[in-house]
């Protein structure tokens, strides 16, 4: 990339004590608006209030969004009631939106008695749709014209109200009680004689959303149709508003984030690991490790019961660790497999069956090379009654983890979890206590035989 | 989203076997692309290619660069030289290099030699660039202004030019020696007014991406800037073609099911799970699986090493898999944190010494919560030396397994590896052959007291 990233965090505390302020605004206009909402976050709090105060209303705003939940809040908190009023006038109104969803409860109070009436609404309706639904991630400033315009009237519009909203690459066709009915590119109103219609432009193909649906199915849909910008629709068809792909590259970013973290068995964080503190970390994970550590104890119980059979051939314990990971191995790999074909589209619920006809086939191939890559080391060390014991058992593990990470996330999704929740850790739990009752059985017959 | 789903197969069989072709092309033209493209590849081959060849070409060839590599291939062997060379010359530049990349070897020779010379010329261009670099995904389809023209004479170009173009959102403006010097919004010159210049609108502020770097660098730099097109350079800040977001929003989702299944253990797929074969779902597990069983059989080696401190307190035993299986959960954990973390850019390789000190704090809240719920347990079941012993071991393996798993990635980069290559299941199988020495050697210790 062609930005430099280095910024010179003394140079600018220096100007600050030497009180150098058109120097100091004219720095910081000069950097890029990432880099400057950075630079703020790096401050001492009296000096990133200092820092922001100094810029134009316009550039402050922009910052301002660019900045994550905890730095917004401390910022709000060193402004006056009319200079947060100012801003959250300024603030575009899903920027504002989400500000509100990640403040906390007293402050977004606080901040909602500052808005104007109008606005006020504006964020209620925004805040009105269900979490994580396109409703929360809209923003109303798109534009729209009608079939009968012609394009000279069309880029006329454009001209007198394009120049506050947020894309204008695509312009929208609404009949006269604003159902969608089209959606045109600007170049082709640049390209179009003035004269034309807007009807004679228009195809009548185009893709909606309604702003109920879950966020994810906006990505779906602009990946699979090659979108920039996504009209947003109610019940009736009626334009609500736009969603842009930007926003979308975030939202594809964090739910695949939320998956990873899942499969480890961590709950989902709602900020950056780095911006994370240590007791919510804490929380976010002893949840599942406290509930695996119970599940884990089932092995120890399952052991319990063949104290006699490992008495018998001591031997056998030594494979134990062995054979109980590569079953929990085998089912995580089918596990993620299925939950990333899953979140990303490539399969649907109802073809469990058939996946899982797949994941058998390649399970027995894996399970039969594992088996034969242990006989030889369980017959060396233990004789033939254990090679035999320990390559039957690997094949069998393998199979039945498999089993179990194909089925487990499309169980969970019956059940209206996430698929994900079929974590790596559960997975592994649950192919350990199964792997300890298979060996020890299979020992306990070949040893009777 | 108000598309249906719902396709009539049977009505398509039906009119290739009533050969009313021309209810049949109307029919398929008033699909979307994405469905006409999951309609042919549902089709059998015959059919498949009646069909494809029955589309008008400008169709045909948006229907073609929607179909997935195998699918290309089989309709590729299906049409004559004439009709290949002409879809070939009708694709997008970006979607032509992709194509060749998925081809088998030979096809793509075939292929080469029935393109034009120019087209030739520009394919082994855009093939010259490193494998997953922005010069593979960048397109030439671009339009560039000068600083010295009006507005009107930038219509005008606009005008003529623009209609074969991938993208208008954004013009370009370039010196004389096609250096890069300013992007705008095509937005901007609707706006202005005709007698204006290119310059007068000019603010010098862009964001640009060398051809050589890492196409996930263009994932980071949209998401950071929100753009929607990405200028590429070349080393003497030439422009030689643009990144387009609908292209690094898949990118994205590539580079994040990649990671996911490198977590997993699994080395990255190069197709769709739907789409990839037993045997090559096969290969790509059975490398990890079969390095996994060896390194577990070391978990075994440790275990003979304690023969007599088992045969002392067999009860031991029982508490191996749940201490075990907590080490590599918490290990598995961090692993994930730090792997995400490093991929989305919010943390740094050089913040891994800060990093390790916040999971230690973490781990060791997390490890004393955890031996506390287990020490009753092995309280009740084995004694008070088994409580202590248990409850020891509990917070070491998770030190210890939240160290490994914290370290691990950053240590992977070091040499030049994918962090993810530090999967759950590795993590798991040194956090297993860690835990058995460290709770032997604790029961050894106490057991001695």
């Amino acid at each position: 990339m062609s930005l430099s990233r280095g910024i010179d965090h003394t140079a600018i505390e220096d100007l600050i004590r030497r009180r150098e302020w058109r120097s100091l605004r004219e720095y910081l206009q000069g950097l890029p608006v990432p880099e400057l909402a950075d630079l703020l976050t790096e401050l001492e709090p009296a000096q990133r209030l200092l820092a922001f105060r100094i810029l134009p209303r316009a550039l402050s705003t922009e910052v301002f969004s660019n900045l994550e939940a905890p730095h917004q809040t401390a910022v709000l908190e060193g402004l006056t009631d009319d200079e947060t009023r100012q801003l959250l006038a300024d603030l575009p109104p899903d920027d504002r939106t989400e500000m509100f969803e990640e403040l906390p409860g007293e402050a977004t109070q606080r901040l909602l008695n500052l808005l104007s009436p109008e606005d006020l609404a504006e964020a209620r309706h925004l805040l009105g749709y269900p979490e994580e639904s396109i409703g929360r991630l809209m923003t109303p400033d798109y534009l729209a014209v009608r079939p009968g315009w012609t394009v000279a009237r069309s880029l006329e519009h454009i001209r007198n109200r394009g120049r506050a909203k947020e894309t204008l690459d695509v312009i929208y066709v609404t009949d006269e009680r604003w159902r969608l009915i089209d959606e045109l590119d600007l170049r082709l109103f640049v390209l179009a004689r003035p004269e034309q219609t807007v009807e004679e432009l228009m195809d009548f193909g185009f893709v909606s959303i309604s702003a109920f649906e879950d966020r994810e199915e906006a990505v779906q849909l602009m990946r699979r149709y090659d979108l920039n910008v996504l009209p947003v629709v109610d019940s009736g068809g009626v334009l609500v508003g736009i969603v842009t792909v930007d926003d979308v590259l975030d939202v594809a970013q964090e739910e695949a984030t939320e998956d990873f973290h899942r499969v480890a068995a961590v709950a989902p964080l709602r900020q950056s690991y780095v911006d994370t503190g240590l007791r919510v970390l804490y929380s976010k994970r002893v949840g599942w490790l406290l509930t695996l550590v119970f599940m884990n104890l089932f092995s120890g119980a399952a052991l319990a019961m063949f104290e006699d059979t490992i008495a018998r051939a001591v031997a056998l314990v030594f494979f134990l660790p062995v054979l109980i990971a590569s079953g929990g191995n085998a089912g995580s790999q089918a596990a993620t497999l299925m939950i990333r074909a899953l979140a990303v589209g490539d399969v649907r619920i109802t073809d469990w069956a058939r996946l899982l006809l797949k994941e058998l086939g390649v399970a027995a191939a894996l399970g039969l090379t594992m088996a034969i890559a242990v006989s030889g080391i369980g017959l060396f060390r233990g004789g033939r009654e254990v090679g035999i014991t320990v390559a039957l058992t690997m094949f069998c593990v393998v199979m039945v983890g498999s089993i179990i990470g194909t089925v487990l996330p499309f169980l969970f999704n019956r059940f209206r979890l996430d698929p994900a929740t079929a974590s790596t850790p559960l997975i592994t739990s649950l192919a350990d206590i199964s792997g300890v009752v298979i060996y020890f059985s299979i020992a306990r017959w070949v040893l009777e035989l």
